[in-house]
């Protein structure tokens, strides 16, 4: 096999958050942890992931005191040494001693869609988050949030004629997941200066304009809290693109992975709305996905997360069941994990003092330092930023000078690439470039998470661009 | 969205091993643990899907002990407890400290393609088994097998025109992935009455009628040991399929998930069977197959297993690695469990009597119970089986008369379905039948596990069968 003869769809599909600047920072992390010292910099910061625990970012204690005894049951047989040797507390062994009567071994395959206890549980934390209720047989659970979107995209899509609309900028796993399908992206811009908002003009447009080139479109993408761009939608804001959606038969896919990452207003679900509206519409399908990989779980790792239908016609939930059960099961142990997330101590219960301050901890450092990381970028020439609402990233505008630009062509690149190249290359911190989510023309941004500790990696930031700007102005 | 404009390759897609049957076993075992007592069964038997520890299986200590401290290192803090309180041993410690330093953290993504520190255990491990050395850069960890055969298959297929060879009968992943692909099958059948031996040239035929028809022929799929057949391949009947493979360019997809999982003779693998002939073919392009599900591991619900790629483009390679980063990594607990199998205690080491004592006794227990049921199936009427060489699976060949054949068509079923069902309803144990993985035109199977512990449940098909016979006479 060759380039020239393998699938060419997969050649189509591209992917920044782990592309070349990524691999570049592999490799100096690998040479600093070798012991050279030639660089510039005495560390690599990856930025360009949101990936907590590769970070400064403990996990909470709760889930993996539970996990070590779903993964070793014969630790609950001395229950006070765990106690007192380990600080194990009683509802810890409960809740282990739960899942595994609910899947019986983490080693064993459970129901392609999960193990049943653990999609009640998810159905009960849906309801008591919307205040409406969830069918447990309508929860499909994951392994992380990207394989869901993969799953129904694959149901949606059938070819060129097929067109799903994404947000530009979006998180690339939409734009390389339809390139893998070979279906057609039908790009809507969000206002980058209402705070990245959905423009549900825009998206009107794009129907009509996608419909005219004789695209079917089929779906709509939001991505609620914004992946880059960290907005956050209103009750209003999300009427909207159901309107849309029930006017155009529209399935809209709620990716909203980033929900309890809010610092601005409060949470507001694609399902809690629609079932508000319900008397106006019963006929829009919705896909409602979650992840145990973001929000302050941030347990990438073990790739778990869930998926909710609503308004699906039985006959293609079927199908969805054949499409994951070809899959086998998402991991058993990330289910487990999942339901710690959904169901976790509440006040009164031996585990909830920790939990409630390892939790607020982690809450509260990501809050200060998206606002610290905010506040720099305000102080940097030619870098105009949206204010963080909520997710993990800032995706800051940048104006670079026209000889950055033309240094740029010069290499074959894009500026905001060659941009961040630099940036690595000088100092260590690898963010990704606006190109690689999708920018409006004629504008340039990098995404950066705020995950990373201290502020010694953001004044590597200032510093670089400060440099760059007199070197090419 | 609704069947008629769903993407109609997933309509395409059939996955018997988890289809109507296993739903139905699942509804009885429902309802048996609800209390039901009007079924004539007070156990389901789920013979239906290589799932050890949803059965009888104990998973072994080492590798539980491993994973229950990667993940909660907080237990590492207090050694002399872990070691009096719960019988860890140094080595178990020790081993989980280190599967930390390759990782830093079970809940952070690893590389895309699994963990360097881990990768390099698999290919020590690979080269101790084959004599020939292998590369960390070709490996890439997967999320079970499953998941490496869709990657691979997502690479090599491009629409309807390429063609991949599949054994008949077949593990139904493959025919499940090619069609969701849109590619097409190139079926070629298995030697039933040669212990289901592969015949190289029905590959050749299959090939033949292939191009005549157009289709570019791109690679062949081997599963050895079988699944469902159970045959097991010499160094000569692989090299044959290598032969084909140079002539004819076929990538080889060698389904190497059962190799611990012998009776008789021992494993030979693509990979060292491939070197030991490289100066005869230095153009033969394989990806071999491996997993944590299977052998004595048995660890299904953990998802973890890898492949590696030998003679591959690395242009080619850049597009898998590609790929794989769209979904960010494999879970990284299994990709540790992945590290303790390919790296087991070892003699002389703290926890090597115990794991050895268990590996054994699981080993001994398949293969008793392998010709238990091999002996059963010679007992029973019109029911002709080949003896277990390998794999978790036997494949008996049915004959039943043909008043049953019509029952069957009256419900509009196979006659192997109905069996199956019938089967099922009476017993509560679920199989699958042979038209789940394809079978020669008038013949008829099924393909059971045997798992399952004790012997009653095979004299439950002992009865079933000549009852069954009696009705239908």
């Amino acid at each position: 096999m060759s380039l020239d003869n393998i699938n060419p769809s997969v050649k189509q599909a591209k992917y920044a958050v782990r592309g070349e600047l990524a691999v570049k920072a592999e490799e100096y992390r690998a040479r600093l942890a070798d012991g050279d010292k030639s660089l510039p910099f005495d560390s690599v910061i990856f930025a360009n992931i949101g990936n907590p625990q590769q970070l400064d970012q403990q996990p909470i204690t709760f889930f993996r005191q539970v996990l070590s005894l779903v993964e070793n049951p014969v630790l609950l047989e001395n229950p006070d040494v765990l106690k007192t040797a380990f600080g194990y507390k009683q509802d810890v062994l409960d809740r282990a001693k739960a899942l595994l009567a609910a899947v019986q071994s983490v080693g064993a395959y459970s129901h392609s869609q999960g193990a049943p206890g653990i999609r009640e549980s998810v159905a009960k934390f849906i309801e008591e988050r919307d205040g409406f209720p969830a069918n447990p047989q309508d929860l499909f659970l994951t392994g992380g949030a990207s394989s869901g979107v993969s799953t129904l995209l694959n149901i949606i899509c059938d070819g060129p004629k097929t067109g799903v609309l994404v947000p530009i900028p979006q998180y690339p796993l939409y734009t390389a997941t339809l390139a893998l399908l070979n279906a057609t992206c039908v790009p809507y811009y969000l206002e980058e200066d209402k705070a990245w908002g959905t423009d549900v003009n825009a998206i009107k447009q794009s129907i009509k304009d996608a419909k005219a080139a004789g695209t079917d479109v089929r779906s709509v993408v939001v991505i609620n809290p914004g992946n880059p761009t960290g907005a956050s939608l209103t009750a209003d804001d999300i009427k909207q693109v159901i309107d849309i959606a029930a006017e155009e038969s529209l399935v809209i896919m709620a990716d909203e992975v980033y929900q309890t990452n809010i610092f601005m207003g409060e949470f507001v679900s694609f399902k809690k709305r629609l079932r508000q509206l319900q008397q106006e519409y019963d006929n829009v399908e919705l896909v409602s996905m979650h992840s145990t990989s973001k929000g302050m779980v941030g347990e990438c790792g073990h790739r778990g997360g869930y998926f909710e239908l609503v308004g699906f016609d039985p006959l293609v939930q079927e199908q969805i069941y054949k499409l994951v059960s070809i899959g086998l099961c998402p991991p058993v142990v990330s289910q487990c994990l999942l339901e710690t997330m959904v169901n976790p101590p509440k006040a009164g219960e031996p585990s909830y003092e920790l939990y409630d301050k390892e939790y607020s901890g982690i809450r509260d450092g990501l809050a200060q330092r998206a606002l610290a990381l905010y506040d720099a970028f305000q102080r940097m020439e030619g870098v105009e930023c949206q204010k963080p609402q909520g997710a993990m990233y800032l995706f800051p505008k940048i104006e670079l000078p026209a000889k950055a630009v033309e240094a740029a062509k010069a290499e074959n690149r894009a500026a905001d690439e060659f941009y961040c190249l630099r940036l690595l290359d000088a100092t260590g911190v690898c963010v990704v470039p606006g190109s690689g989510f999708g920018q409006k023309e004629n504008t340039l941004h990098f995404r950066t998470t705020f995950l990373a500790p201290g502020t010694d990696w953001v004044e590597r930031i200032v510093k670089f661009h400060s440099e760059f700007m007199e070197q090419y102005r």
